[in-house]
């Protein structure tokens, strides 16, 4: 357990430094308790680790094998679950961040089957506990993984095979009772392997109704047990899957409004799988608060050239920031927050490289607020929105949206006086208002 | 006029011939009074004929001019409407299909302002309905365009200025009451530019506001004026704005859920939108019927290289068949049919390309009907899937949808007794088997 | 070993039963011995079956656990690759195809290190040449896996440490080797890792020169050792890479002239790969075949909707045969074969399933083929194409292409008597065409 | 005429002000006399306007009418031309750049035939001269279009007629003449319809013959008339073709190297057309730099989520910096310039959207010009990528760069000493250390 030890002992906990900094083991932006626009900047964040692809993932991918090496992989059982949970909290301790998440298989000893999964889960719960006390990290939210187990190939809610569910059940209850006792914020349900291989072995009534059972059934038990913290489902169009259910904002929203979900279920949005998905960030955030299903951020990007999900670090100023000004003008998170759902390249294999992937995405996306922050605050971008549609408060526009039928309208243009002028939508100076704001 | 006249006269009418014919000038497959699961085949694919592709194009693209040379693009204003007219219906009957479809502005000389418009729309109506009457031709739809114009280049429903709003309006009561007069079958909203070009200057929520209340404002006229067929929704996911909120079916469904429309509105998949939605079309129209929206189908294909619509005529047996068991396996059409929203190549311009062009293209159809129709009644298919699911027919799989608590199921797992075995999804086999009917 | 033994015991040799058999576990157009054009169908297409996805992957993917169960996987060592050995010719030889490709690391007891790994793959060799001998397969061809080992993950040939490389050289040299003396046809070379993952961290130039080394290293190898088969290319865009250096044909072209190499090496061409290049498999075929530098086929295909290697079974008629008709009008192999890289999907379980897929993919080839030659022979299309650039062949034709400059030409039709006329493309005449042959 | 004159006559000069500057028609980066490692930042970056997106275009696309309303699009003829020539370089004064781009078809009358495009095109030169000489204004390059006119519809070189051929050389002799005359620094070849709609009326190998050919005669001619800059070819994947032959820089590469043309022949790399190639800007530019073949830039962008060109104003600090490290590093441009291949959105209708755009475009080329020549300067990043390929300069690299057989390597490896240790590519480092510079 001494190599397991010493894996970040020769790392220093990361302190802000400034932008002018040379250190590259130095925040240049995040400043946890800078406050902007009245709130600290660790509460608007809310920043958290996550426990797959940090501690988890040993560096294979299809076409290879782990290149990581870390010391932990090599133990097993318990002792690997407990080293690895030592590790972790040293992580996110140096890092400085209040958050953590979790997958049930990710934090316990593996198992071979059900019964030996609730044992081994239940078994680290306690330790789990014990660190969170001792170093004050929360819990963001808790999820279940049930897509890797081979019994799940075929779909875990929206399996044809009515045990698989059970199964399913079984996972989903025991992660949220547990993200329950840990305190977690949200609980979140993406379903990896909740679609399709090939439509011609499917019945996508039945499968649906499934998915829809199962969220009704865990809603249920939410309230039952008491957890306040919503259910957020991460959309993804696809990968593994040929196709999945939860594609995107506005297809779950459809899936939450025809199973009668909409008032317990949010979203947790991924930079990567709306890419996937083929719609940028903005939009999925956008479109969640207007939709009033927005919960919580998985911070990633994906890579524009390449058709998978890469999990890397977010760091594109200009893509980060023209998200985050509609993160700030809708107010931010209630319970979510921005969870590094990302991963070091399989060639970055040396502890500090853990370091510099979440320090440059914890730094982006502070500089990304604080940008998005001066802009909204500014008030000449919204003012430009709201004068674009002042007509719709006034008379016509008023009329129009409540009272008229269609006749009444179509007679009001017959009869003149209507003649719409065409006015510039100015996206280029728009474009250049937000770059003058990076 | 001569030319025009002369334009179609050296082709005759399109004859099946049967699969083995040499003649390019016939159809292989598409015999109409062919009962297929007893109902003629023409019965089952109700083909319709656009205007906009074969008639106003001219052949022109983004990089260049027009290439066609058709010689009532010659001409002007009713004269040319008329003409325009005779050469369709020439056209429609020498192919031999029961169906068109039009845009208001496809049919009528061309206007400059809505006075213009409302005129000479009204002034086209007489012609097309004696047409009609003398040809036996029938409409599958009419529709509005509102997106060509100026006027909408910042959208119609969606449109910053209620202005906008007041003349789509007008425009789809003037074309929603002349598809009643005609006899059409449904009606028609591709919101072409009901999207954004840059989040920056768009308010979201106004908008979807705006595009709900639209609709909702049609419905009503539609009822007024008793028009029985459904409103259908053509989903796209861009293309020409940068977003389109109409992005694909499951998109519109939570629209349609969000804006109570569900009785009256259903859907117009188009095979190409569907592609670059970044979905297969036997997706959306397996998730059309499964949602219970299935309206019609703008039958085309895409090119899976080009990320833009190349509208062409759908022909790979395959990719039909495999949408056409989805097809026969949910009853096919009640109002919708097949309309080929396809054109000829900018280098086809010769006028038997555009026989070639569709010829191919009903022939495709009707091979795929066969295809699927064999499948789909032999039973080997639809026994698998029934099979595959047979266990929530069940005991387990009923508690569980109906009864059960999620704690009531994990315990059940905990219990024992609940193993799942895995079983083969058996995907090739399935594939190999469709091969098998094509 | 019993159960390795008895996995394929249940399943008969596949016979060829003609197109209406209900057997699934039949040939419905594979008929090895039927001549079409002047040589047996199985010389046109010289079938080959892949070792890695059929006897070495146990059904893992990224994002979940092997779902296989083969029961060699449980073996160890030598055994282990003994075994697999067994059930690979088993297999090999019910399918009823005449080749089989690999890996060096597919056939052998796995290794941890260089020397290892030489005498491992060295002790396979006597035991594969024992079975060719015995059954009569050949080998398509071998290769090194130089990308799965983590000492690969910055690149074999183009890693920016020199002993990668000649670790690299090490392998090559032993599978080359071993290609020689098994007689295989030809060597495949594919870059899975020479590429890079980001530029931030490479220098292009010195990748480029290294990569053109080791090809200059393994030519001068061959001729060497006397292997008269060519060396064969096979690009891939990317994955696992952001970039591949083999881009697609058109790019290996460029790099081989760069290089001289353009005398000794061909390609490999994959149709998943040309998918993901964005490329039509008929371009890549028909682009190769151009070039001078058509060598071999990895049949499968990829996923219009996902963006990795799928590497399915290809099986769409119209695809294949747009192919095919490039394979025979340029005389199809010679070295070449196609090799089934493709692989049963991840729930596809049962031995049966391999059947299913290798059966499928052989059935939609010979089907292809038979369209295809049918065609070809037919005339139609071939002459079409002649006559489109019949004046190519005329006075003015030669002229311009040899003698004249760009000033003589403008003058000429500067001098008048060049008028252009526009002549239709027939684009959908031609595609008619094609499905009339399928 | 008083109204085109008057259409920019209220914007005054555009200066530079600084970043802070709340002035939206002010430079805040581009300062062009700035020195930067040693050269003025004009000097560096050699900004043209291009005349087609800018002063042709009216706003249509392919679903709308013209939307701009620009007062010289109501003249006619020669009247029409010379209105365009006063605005735009009245334009490109007022924005002060040293360069301008153009086809011959924008600069003149339209024409009908070849003849009268002759005429044209030549009663032009002498206004543009006075133009030129009254500004001080320069020609980055010309170029002819060949895919606009309708006789272009199935290619220009690579037409199946001669006809077509002989048209092209006329119009590429005339405009490289030109272009020699007003003293253009390049001439650019885009071979916007040089490629396929489909491959099954296409003859591969005549067309890329053609496309040899054509290039040879206008580099002997360039060469007799004394043309002393390069020739440049436009890399675009597609559209308007389904397929163009100049797909990318690699592809380009290995036609120059056929068609021996490489002392000739350079590239023009548009950002967008990269991006519709799959392929991202810095790979393109770093290739062409080590395959010595950089040319010149078309800056623009295109949209992450559409598969077309979109042509917008490039202005991502990241993406951009990113490319620039390579400019920087390799020297940047000699005969080249970064030219604004790009236009405002249809809605950006006012004559103040022309300058927001490129006012935008230069600011951003010259802020990641700042950041990219810190990064090359500071020299952190260039000395990591030198460590990271040290090995290849000792003594193994050079003795298997140089000397070494096969064998000889493997021999070695065999013997021992050789044991390739790992090591981090470092990737989030540098992302992070790219992030520092802007």
């Amino acid at each position: 357990m001494t190599a397991v030890r010493e894996y970040f002992a020769h790392i220093e906990p990361i302190a802000f430094e400034g932008k002018d900094t040379d250190n590259p083991l130095a925040y240049r932006y995040y400043d946890k308790d800078r406050v902007i626009m009245g709130k600290r900047m660790e509460d608007h964040l809310r920043p958290a680790v996550c426990y797959w692809h940090t501690f988890c993932w040993d560096g294979f991918d299809v076409f290879g094998a782990g290149t990581f090496g870390r010391p932990w992989h090599e133990l097993e059982g318990q002792e690997m679950a407990e080293a690895k949970l030592d590790v972790a909290f040293e992580f996110f301790t140096k890092l400085g961040v209040p958050f953590f998440t979790f997958h049930d298989v990710d934090v316990m000893a593996p198992a071979t089957n059900m019964k030996e999964h609730t044992e081994n889960f239940a078994r680290i719960l306690d330790p789990i506990e014990a660190k969170m006390s001792e170093t004050g990290l929360k819990l963001l939210w808790g999820t279940a993984n049930v897509f890797s187990h081979p019994r799940y190939m075929s779909g875990a809610s929206t399996n044809p095979d009515p045990e698989v569910f059970a199964c399913t059940a079984m996972q989903i209850r025991q992660a949220l009772d547990a993200t329950h006792r840990l305190g977690g914020s949200n609980y979140v349900l993406w379903g990896g392997r909740e679609g399709y291989e090939t439509l011609l072995n499917t019945n996508l009534n039945r499968e649906l109704d499934q998915l829809g059972r199962m969220l009704t059934l865990a809603v249920e038990h939410k309230h039952k047990i008491g957890f306040k913290g919503p259910l957020l489902i991460e959309p993804k169009p696809h990968e593994p899957t040929k196709h999945q259910y939860d594609r995107d904002v506005s297809t779950i929203y459809g899936f939450l409004s025809k199973y009668d979900l909409l008032d317990d279920v949010k979203m947790n949005i991924e930079t990567n799988h709306a890419t996937l998905a083929g719609l940028p960030m903005d939009h999925e955030m956008a479109t969640a608060y207007a939709l009033g299903i927005f919960g919580s951020i998985d911070a990633n990007r994906g890579d524009a050239q390449n058709g998978w999900d890469t999990d890397q670090f977010w760091n594109d100023p200009l893509d980060i920031t023209r998200s985050m000004i509609h993160f700030v003008k809708n107010g931010g998170f209630t319970t979510g927050g921005f969870n590094f759902d990302a991963k070091v390249r399989r060639q970055s294999i040396d502890a500090e490289d853990l370091f510099h992937g979440h320090i440059g995405g914890l730094d982006a996306l502070a500089r990304g607020l604080i940008s998005a922050a001066a802009m909204v605050e500014d008030g000449t971008w919204t003012n430009f929105i709201d004068d674009r549609y002042a007509g719709w408060d006034g008379q016509l526009g008023r009329w129009m949206m409540t009272e008229a039928s269609l006749e009444d309208i179509a007679d009001k243009v017959s009869g003149g006086g209507i003649d719409p002028q065409p006015k510039s939508g100015r996206q280029e100076y728009l474009e250049n208002l937000v770059n003058a704001y990076l």
